[in-house]
């Protein structure tokens, strides 16, 4: 049993069958396809030669075929997680050289070990910290950033940097050196691949081709693009006339190793390993939750982190960079009816036999081409509709995306994810430090206590009810104190004090002494102190406290019985007059 | 009335009198005894030249008397920020030189600045994050680090740094070079001072003094101390024999000035400069709050940054060092009976006095005396009990105590704070990524629904009803689906979920979205989802979703009336068997 959970593939395994066989066959072929030009085409973003690209797509596809649960996930090179090595790799060394492309393998060892090790411990929930808007932000900076990278590529200037103010000053400043036979092919592969896109398919159906035949003709149109422009390099020489080849390609796969550890490199790819982990972990279990939940079956977090932790080792042993489960292949493999992991390692045999065979016509290949590949990919990610929907549903969910979002454009994904983070966590923690309260009242007719400035309700004189709507913490500590000094002492005929628990969490230790201030302010003023609706985990932490022991009220298991309860306690004392119900201005 | 609350002298200050300048003036005197030596030996502590200390004790006082609010705040250097100030300032230059001198200025200057900053932006809630199981690992763990750094200046052996493993270790390297005569002055000023403190006053009473004459006596006493052995060094010339002594000290006030700005160096001190305001800040409002209430004032904690900013201005402006309103001092300005802020400016006025008088006779005085002052002030800042009692409470109050006790002992003042506040903040973010949540039943006789594992209850059957005690938001937004998910596919009756939210303060949209698919599950289950008790703030934010507006159960004022809308779905659906009310096993 333990092994089946850490081996997936012991479960599917036995129930594999011809027709599985089948579906996932099918399968890998189309995504084989679609994943030539994108290999490439991330490898040349992540800053690193082509073939690492394929050399990405081969051993960490087998990987997760063995220890992933999804059965649709397609994992690989992504756009995002390429953007983000070249940013982490970057700033440690220059691109192209033997350093630059021995610190994007040790990338990928640091964060498959990170993401297994999370997947041991069952950290998954790590990933919650990056909230919706914070990742729909990143992925549409991401999206933009990508995309401006490529507008070099596409004319055949040089460009720099991973932020977008980098970027457009270099383009700026080399717009004059355009290669017009580069623009060209990028102009041509950028159109055709547009086309493909929006209306092969359509076209495809006019002339009666079948609808199957159709669907696979227009995935394979990038690959068709890729062997145009790979033509006419070759016929018209276009490398002599400036225009950038792929070029030199080693034909085969690399030796299994290693790679070389150097202490300080590793120091400084930590954090970026750490936040490519969870960017890479939470754009992969959203595709295969929403795919697994369209088939009803169940993925397992924690053993996702296993398996894609398991994918960048097998990517660091076989010369490749950081990997994930993208989303757009992933959908691909889903629909062509991927129906066990099993697809994935077929899709890996696909793209061992492409390194092997199709690596020497590689050399002509324009580097425009891959960049229009990138530039259609990316432009799906971009959708600014969440900041309008962030706006119009809370403010501080807007500021979350609008943080991570203008952060990541203006000073890089790591810097612009962190700070979203940071706001979310810090807008979270600045809310629950100025807590809601509500003085309560009875809803007539029934045992129910709500807020008297929104319901009608009947209040007691001398009682005074307040609900507050927050966990007790350290950041609201205080402001419970001046809160109820407050409340207190703008009625003097105030003699009892009834704190409604009900959306009171926790207590923790700043707020117990909290509550004993209070507790002595009101002693001293002659006013008790009643709690009423306290939880089962909040009553076993307060019981033996010397708060509780004091307490000069009580407490009481519902409101309405605390209500009782000081009416009880009123008419105990002939001095002051009977309570009388008086209806509360709303 | 805004001039009033921006000068509270302008309040109090219409209604002074003969009265309280006889208060404030006695007080003056007795804190003036007291300051001396403290301003003298917290000076050293920072690394500071003596006289800096008397400097910060003049002209920031008379800036609290303008700004502050607290009667019996004393303001000027502390332990703990003298300590802060050597460990940021020690970083940037070496002791003694003027680049040391005008970094601590600089930070005064910043630290001046964003505590007036944060009081005009009324962001005193920031000192909130810093809770008091955090407060006191630091204080107790600063008291440590203090006490250990003056074992040098007591033996007369070289020690550094400002964590205890460097200091143990230095103080371990150096101890063949312990210089006698200073040792001797160090254990007679110690012995005395302990003396001083424990014994003289029931010996002076025993003789028959009366209690007043005492107090002031025992207070004086560490004055007499300084006296004594300035007194020692000059008879015996100690200094020839190799004591280290004050020295010679600038006679007068220093001019007025700005500080040299250097960008480099302002960088370096703004988290040294924050982390010191906030710490202040929070030593500061706690005494003057307890002091406050004593007497049944009130002060202001946004008007106290804007003090406390003012004063670390003025320590800028007149060649001090960052200063803060300290525990000890406080309690004595307090006892001597001190009416209004004019007794600080008061002592302003005697130590201005002392600094134009005593200082030629300063330079005889050995050092180990003003280092044994330190270690007797400092020793009752150490309190371990709050290991024990945040322990005994909760494990996640004990986990900031001991982050902090242990980072600031180990790795220093800085580290040690941030540790100590990351660790609070992140165990809440845990806790409440983690909810608590309870299937409720009905109290038997109430409207009072419980949970069913901890009371004695009625469930419906074919109707789950889950509490979940937590704000929903993004770090806990998948947690709550898989809650759901879980307990529904345990019970295939279930026909009605109602999920009761008086717990729930807030919705962010990482959770809306969480909802929507949990509502969507549901559907496809043929379960109906409701919500009840809903609260005002939240219901405002649901209003106008697409999540309410698909709803498929209702919302419902409370628990009780979810309960009756549910059997009459029940009963209008004939195919089912009418509700029938069942005990919940306990």
């Amino acid at each position: 049993m333990q092994l089946k959970t850490y081996f997936p593939i012991l479960g599917w395994g036995r129930r594999y069958n011809r027709q599985t066989l089948t579906s996932d066959l099918v399968a890998a072929v189309i995504v084989t396809i679609m994943l030539i030009p994108q290999s490439l085409a991330y490898a040349l973003l992540a800053g690193l030669p082509p073939e690492v690209g394929l050399y990405a797509s081969v051993l960490p596809l087998v990987a997760y075929a063995v220890f992933g649960t999804s059965s649709a996930l397609a994992v690989g090179p992504v756009a995002v997680v390429s953007l983000m090595t070249a940013a982490a790799v970057g700033k440690l060394a220059a691109e192209g050289t033997a350093d630059y492309a021995s610190a994007a393998i040790l990338l990928a060892l640091l964060s498959g070990a990170m993401l297994t090790v999370m997947g041991l411990f069952r950290l998954g929930f790590i990933a919650n910290f990056l909230s919706h808007p914070v990742i729909s932000g990143f992925i549409t900076a991401s999206g933009i950033i990508i995309a401006t990278s490529q507008v070099g590529g596409l004319l055949g200037i040089k460009t720099e940097g991973h932020a977008l103010p980098d970027l457009v000053m270099s383009i700026a400043a080399n717009i004059g050196t355009i290669n017009w036979y580069t623009a060209a092919v990028g102009a041509v592969a950028l159109g055709l691949l547009l086309w493909i896109r929006l209306d092969l398919k359509n076209w495809l159906n006019r002339f009666g081709l079948p609808k199957g035949v159709a669907t696979i003709i227009v995935r394979a149109g990038p690959v068709v693009v890729v062997f145009l422009t790979m033509a006419w390099s070759a016929l018209f020489d276009l490398g002599g006339k400036g225009v950038a080849l792929v070029g030199q390609v080693p034909q085969g796969l690399p030796m299994l190793s290693l790679p070389s550890f150097n202490l300080d490199t590793m120091q400084a790819l930590l954090l970026p390993a750490l936040i490519i982990s969870v960017v890479g972990f939470v754009e992969s279990i959203s595709v295969a939750q929403t795919l697994a939940a369209k088939r009803r079956e169940r993925i397992d977090p924690n053993q996702e982190l296993i398996g894609l932790g398991a994918s960048n080792l097998a990517a660091a042993i076989g010369g490749g960079y950081p990997v994930t489960g993208g989303f757009a292949r992933s959908v691909v493999n889903f629909d062509a009816g991927a129906a066990t992991p099993a697809a994935g390692a077929f899709t890996a045999i696909g793209i061992a036999g492409a390194t092997l065979l199709l690596t020497p016509f590689l050399a002509l290949l324009p580097k425009a081409t891959l960049a229009a590949t990138i530039v259609l990919a990316v432009l799906t990610l971009v959708d600014f509709s969440i900041l309008k929907r962030a706006w119009a549903y809370s403010k501080a969910d807007f500021a979350a995306v609008a943080a991570t979002l203008a952060g990541t454009l203006l000073l890089g994904v790591e810097v612009g994810i962190s700070l979203g983070v940071a706001t979310s966590i810090l807008v979270f923690l600045y809310r629950s430090s100025q807590p809601h309260a509500a003085v309560v009242g009875r809803v007539p007719g029934t045992e129910h206590y709500r807020n008297v400035k929104r319901h009608k309700v009947d209040t007691v004189p001398g009682v005074l009810s307040i609900r507050i709507d927050e966990s007790l913490y350290f950041a609201n500590a205080r402001y419970l104190e001046d809160l109820i000094q407050a409340q207190v002492a703008a009625d003097p005929e105030v003699k009892d004090v009834v704190l409604m628990c009900s959306a009171v969490n926790s207590i923790d230790m700043s707020a117990l002494e909290s509550l004993e201030a209070i507790q002595q302010h009101l002693g001293d003023m002659g006013v008790r102190l009643h709690l009423s609706e306290v939880k089962g985990p909040v009553m076993d932490r307060l019981t033996g406290t010397e708060f509780l022991h004091h307490l000069s009220g009580g407490v009481h298991l519902s409101q309405h019985q605390a209500m009782a309860a000081t009416a009880a306690l009123r008419l105990a004392e002939p001095t002051h007059p009977a309570p009388v119900l008086r209806e509360a201005m709303t």
